[in-house]
């Protein structure tokens, strides 16, 4: 179990010589690297509703967010439909907060494929505002079941050449 | 990087003999001593509008219930309150989803202290249902930082002795 | 078309000689007595998430909060059913916002029939904070529908019976 | 009080000879020309996650559209704007469901001026899905406060024309 408290020590952020929290992210290697591999994306614009009293967006409403790119996404691959014999579910789903976000903000969220399981597919998730900055990146795993057994049921081929395009 | 990838695949379900899908849990070591580790929770009542088209809860609204009990714990220390010279900001959160849960179930909201840290604290939640099943576990970084100079502010001693009666 | 202008023109508010916005409500004939015609109620807790930017409840969240207290009135008469043969639908709400609502204010919210149709009723709302003072009233109709047909379907007149204790 | 209730009564529902529900709206005069003249709109595509276990969109969720409709309107005219000396509180809202909507539905959500008062406004909304269907109706009252007086405040002649435009 030593391992698992290494990393997670990682993940947490360190302040650097600018006073800035720099986070170390656990999904994420080489943060350049993984900001440019995204290539799918959706507009959003932060709803007023959105916000708290705090001022800003509220910590619980990105996920309404990333529900939407995912959805988009899927859709792409003819992966959303009530009529299909399996049903995708989202197993786990973690968010990292690295900018504050505001009412009006017009953000660009991305989605794409992290890794790829033989029923599941870890999809992640980026957050830019309007001058460029990554404000939020996130990281869940889907798991596709049979609608008939309930259990985790293996992707065709066919889906997974699909995903392996948006790794 | 190496490491970092391995605690990654550890995470995610294998199916039992059961049938079921059984999580490993990044931040929990041994389930059922954790599951005991808690002493400080809130009800909730599961809306009729957190429900989605898929007919259960969706899986954005966890983090409202998350919100929730870590404001009331956050009570308990005097911790939440306008009036305090530094804040407190959400760094991350994720969820891991166990089962489904539905309209009306009555959740039991469960918060704890995972980690004491320099500026910030890990707190731990877990949702049990009526019958007493975990339905949801989940954690997240909070950090303290001033109002003042908005950099990460060390915990008085005081608090991290309250946090450590949570741990 | 007269009249309803004239009824419409009443509805809204007039600043009274201490300056404070009187709301003369169009389905409150006299404030005082529909204010006591209440009897049942449910608690409500004003959630961090519902709040917004301005630093108080965000209109569109109460809403959420009529529901509750419908459906918990409608549990009461065994009307909140997923098995009945007819469904009930929401065809209209309307809200008024007498007083500010904040973060962590412990509502009491009530609901009452305030009009018993043929296939139809009109519910009455009313919210007070702990100082018992009403900070938001409000009204909307329930139609019951033949899940078969999706016509107005005529309440029993048992169903009627029940409703009528609760006008 | 006998007008209230005939104009009460007349709001609501009749079948009419198709089996459909017709609704008399209290603030709409002439269906048609009502329709017709609004001038601004903005899209808002219906998210899952506003969808309830009925599988369509939740009743409480149109607030939102409406708010955000009112968001861009107001900020046509520079009215919606943190630093002004004051500030516009919604007095009431109300919404008739015309017809059922749908997760993924691209709606077009309008908004005009109904009527102008000396210190508060009228706002009228109508959303249309894409079949160019009017799925929703709405009205509801803005006031203008003082910030410093916290009271009615009247709008100068400037934005009478403004919102006279938008009639």
């Amino acid at each position: 179990m030593k391992n698992r408290y290494d990393v997670h020590r990682m993940l947490y952020y360190e302040v650097n010589e600018r006073g800035m929290m720099m986070a170390t992210i656990s999904y994420v290697d080489d943060f350049s690297s993984w900001v440019h591999s995204f290539s799918f994306s959706i507009p959003i614009k932060v709803r007023f509703s959105d916000t708290d009293a705090y001022g800003h967006l509220n910590n619980t409403k990105v996920f309404v967010y990333f529900e939407e790119a995912r959805i988009e996404f899927l859709k792409k691959m003819n992966l959303f439909s009530y009529d299909m014999p399996t049903m995708l579910v989202v197993r786990d789903m973690q968010c990292d907060y690295l900018q504050e976000v505001f009412f009006d903000d017009q953000l660009t969220v991305y989605c794409k494929v992290g890794e790829i399981g033989r029923t599941s597919v870890d999809l992640h998730y980026m957050a830019k505002n309007e001058k460029g900055e990554v404000v939020l990146t996130a990281r869940g795993r889907l798991v596709q079941l049979s609608k008939e057994t309930k259990r985790p049921f293996p992707w065709p081929e066919s889906i997974k050449n699909q995903f392996s395009s948006f790794l």
